[in-house]
């Protein structure tokens, strides 16, 4: 069960109605949000459900109270049936939001390389600059990210080109250094179920990008998302990004089904990532393509300007050319479809980061 | 070691060659198609592949010898690079010829269910009609399918609109019944791996359309679609139709990907079967239109006049309404990407089984 | 709803009870095995069920109406508690029956071959001798089997050393030449949905060992082996032989917990096979070993003169030395345990083909 | 190519090692152990490795170079072929050190509860008491655990049995209070690709638990076990806790094979956890059984006073009556393969928290 307060509900509010719901011996969990104080009930008999409701309601200090039969609640449609809107500087997206393109290398490696990677993937369409500066490796030997100095070099792309960044964070530590230069902070595959950093990482008020586990079922993602939107941030952008199966032609296997099954169930935006979810730069165009018909609010695409040198998912890698081409068939596709394509026209675009300056 | 003899060799032409392979301890696999016949040498040294060779040309018998690193041969690009194009009633399916879409009820039920839907799916635009007669289900006692009863609605369908008509072939017990009446012959995805069943199925002339077993690797596919070529069968199409991953909230997870993966590997015409690959009706439209922009040739829909009343898949199929939308905007797609949809314009057409009579 | 008719029931008897079925609205399903005769019905709505019954029981005719919530009913523990021992040759097996071991070579490949390793086996504590005459390749350019030649060398070994053979049959159109010589006929993974192959070998009175089919989940596995019971046969075995997951450095995962939870909802014995579920022969030895543990009523091993020299799967056979130690730890471990091995001590054993003779 | 340094190598040897790396391009990884020094290469290309060890040998600082074919190294058998033995208080593991059930609630819930627990699964014969107090759940809604409480309640139950305790870290935020309290940290199936808590625990000098990700392959497995050893810590213990599959009648799909496949290629102890692993009361025995034959070297299960009761995995968990039983066999059957089983035989034991006191 989870009750809605309503809107300005103080803490003595609170506290009058965890009182309740602990008196009767079960469990309390609360979430502060900017807007919204939500209280879940755990532990509550079935059959005293529709009794406790009527004590709440009668109270007057509270909105709605729900239970639906997922088990996740904020993320749900039921809960909050319009579409969300996530806005990242100059940059909206989800619901009838341009069809926004994420673009950049898969780690930042120098200046030089992510500079002229921002200035080409911006040229070419993209509204998002991706960038890895902390890089989770399944070897402790290979190259892990240049960690701070891969952070200033995001700022200094978003400097010159207006582009709004995002970056992944891979542990609470890096929290506050990451949160400072980012504009969006990534969650990755690896991470969807760190519910810590689900929860921090939604504290920073940072809008969070959340990636598919690779192999979570949708559900479970739906309650990794809930663990952001229960800290009391609802700006959540999901992503799909390949699931791990038997299949090995493939290095992940991109459910691209999990698009429409993720906008029937929730509110929130979702993206699909071709370039992890293939492994292999031939098939990332058919495969973001095939995920905007599908109804995707976005895609993740890794670029580089020489992507035999990549230090980490060369093969994957779409170089500027057919990045470019990619791009204009995805326009193209765009308008034809009567969704424009996010763009981003100015370079002195007040972003989050500029705004603490 | 593949060798391919010239067109019109003779017994006495091939059993030249097989003493010579013999002769030297290895095994010999004679494939004799109506147009090629092909021999595999199996067991040959890789170092005494290339003096092998050059005997073999020099007899004149042969028109190639082809040693490709994959394990499949004659499906590959590497063998023929020009895609094939398969040629049923009045419909050309594969490389540049229209989008083809296969629609009709999983199963054929009743003469009524049967002929309305074939009326409904011509009228919006489907170019071949399926239905099963036998059904494999995973339970004794659902409904196995009217059977030969089933395959006389099945052709009294086609005359009346002149779709030619797809149906599941489960044994080869049934192959010269199903093949009487049947344009092309389905092998569904538990039998991707029937081997004696792929030979025979071939051994008809009928095209063969081979679904993706649900666990198979896109390798194991291919060598699946290998036995029919090798049985002297060029007329195959592949569909990819869902694998078995652990994700429960679709029936199947559509491998999308397979489409390009197949196309960069093969020659053959790849479709889509967004009824099996999602189990869900909501997900039919969307995967439908992903998979054309993926490059698929085709698709197979399951449309029901009364899907809610289905003996056998109904939530999975679409009502006539839902499947009219539907073809509009595949069409319009179709239209967009350049790639005209197919459709059977007349019903005075020329389907094999017509020939028969 | 299974209704289960009194011994000796009468086709009359059968006959008055479909019709009671079918005026009703509802689909019916006979099977007459030997000593059971089963209808099924399908379609009967969950109000009418207990009417039903009791309009049924009043008959006379009936020995027991189930409604078991599982969607296969013979094979459930439900529906005969007791466990099923089936007997081959001088060899019984399941329940309380000494533990057996099945041992030989992937493929027949020559009378040497197969005759060195059969008399190998039954010295080294084999009970039962597998071989494969008609082997599903994945390729169709590998060996294919010797198929009749392979039959009869099998009909030989059992002669020379009185182990009953098992052998696998691939398609319905090879059951009455496999029949004719298999003392037990194996389904193999790639077949257990092949429905017809099931019923037709069901039919043939034959014990049948049905292998998990890779991709199979246990649920489905077991209506597979309803099929055969449906079909009269009662004498099933089934086998767990490795699913197909992400993992690659086994060929398979072995799901060994199958063992306890098929035992858990069944009656009929189940099997381990080592050799497929892991494709490695230093694998096999642990996971017999766990096998006979978790509670398997017997094991299926590949072994070969010399592995490294086979036709087929040679990476995973045990030479005779290995097979040896391994048989050595296995008697081992059945003494400890409390279940003795099952052996065969004389040649002049009474096996079913003998009896055709 | 990782450079093994002698015994004692000074921080100069060091650096001038690491010099002759960067001078040439390449990329260096240092890791510092208590024994042993370590220094990676990364990027060197094939060709030149040759020359570049000769040069590495000539200096004399060197004890060996190792190139080994598989990603991993410091966890390799061909880096270290004698098995590691794990020292945990009174309890060593690995090797041929004593049989290890590791046992207790899945999370600490009350003072009551755990003391209860830990006195009667030391009675039954477990040498180590598990509990969660940082619990890693699905849901925000779920029961987080007890906290700081929790592991205040292991270090009394400790006190009271002697018994070591282990209890999962989720983040490297409560490394400071986790590694304060427990004998051993477990880094839980979620976290096994969360690099920088392996790091983290990693140098907190504790034995590290790590268990296997449930969509991890097991050369994943391998190179997070790397992470822990490259990070200087060499007593990792590795556990077999289940994988992610299509099959849904248990919660996980056991891996049995990866202990022998671990034991192949590495030095270090390999557990299994049947209670995750399955997710199945009944069938924690047979799984418990069937890893200890496959060569596992301990256990980790789970064990409720009231597992109907309990706040997380009751349906998996042993009340003290079938913990009692499964001892006993497992104890027999220790006792039968000539492995003892490992016990804690007095209260007064010197654990690691004890020594900072």
């Amino acid at each position: 069960m989870v009750i809605v307060l309503k809107d300005g509900a103080s803490d003595a509010d609170v506290a009058s109605i965890t009182s309740m719901v602990t008196e009767n011996g079960w469990r309390v969990n609360v979430s502060r949000g900017e807007e919204k104080t939500i209280v879940g009930v755990i532990g509550i008999p079935p059959q005293e459900k529709a009794t406790f409701k009527d004590h709440l309601l009668a109270l007057g200090l509270v909105q709605d109270v729900v239970y639906v039969s997922s088990p996740y609640k904020l993320v749900s449609r039921h809960f909050k049936p319009e579409p969300t809107v996530v806005q990242v500087g100059p940059v909206r997206t989800g619901g009838g939001a341009p069809f926004v393109v994420m673009a950049g290398p898969c780690a930042v490696e120098s200046k030089a390389q992510l500079l002229e990677t921002a200035h080409a993937v911006k040229e070419a369409g993209a509204a998002v600059l991706r960038g890895g500066a902390y890089k989770p490796r399944t070897s402790p030997y290979s190259f892990q990210g240049l960690r701070e100095e891969g952070l200033q070099l995001l700022a200094e792309a978003r400097t010159q080109t207006g582009l709004p960044v995002i970056t992944e964070v891979t542990e609470t530590k890096y929290l506050p250094l990451v949160s400072q230069y980012a504009d969006i902070l990534q969650i990755g595959t690896r991470n969807m179920a760190s519910f810590d950093l689900l929860k921090d990482s939604a504290a920073t008020g940072r809008p969070v990008f959340l990636k598919r586990g690779m192999a979570a079922t949708i559900e479970e993602f739906m309650l990794s998302a809930e663990y952001l939107m229960a800290a009391g941030n609802a700006n959540v952008i999901l992503c799909e990004r390949g699931i791990r199966t038997f299949e090995t032609s493939t290095r992940n296997t991109l459910d691209l089904s999990a698009i429409p099954v993720v906008k029937e169930i929730s509110h929130l935006p979702i993206y699909a990532d071709p370039s992890h979810g293939t492994g292999k730069a031939s098939l990332v165009r058919p495969m973001a393509l095939a995920a905007l018909v599908a109804g995707a609010d976005g895609l993740q695409i890794e670029v580089h300007p020489h992507p035999e040198k990549a230090l980490s998912d060369g093969q994957q890698s779409l170089n500027f050319k057919r990045f470019g081409e990619l791009m204009r068939e995805i326009a193209d596709l765009c308008a034809y479809l009567g969704r424009p394509l996010a763009r981003v026209t100015t370079n002195a675009v007040a972003t989050a980061a500029d705004g603490r300056g």
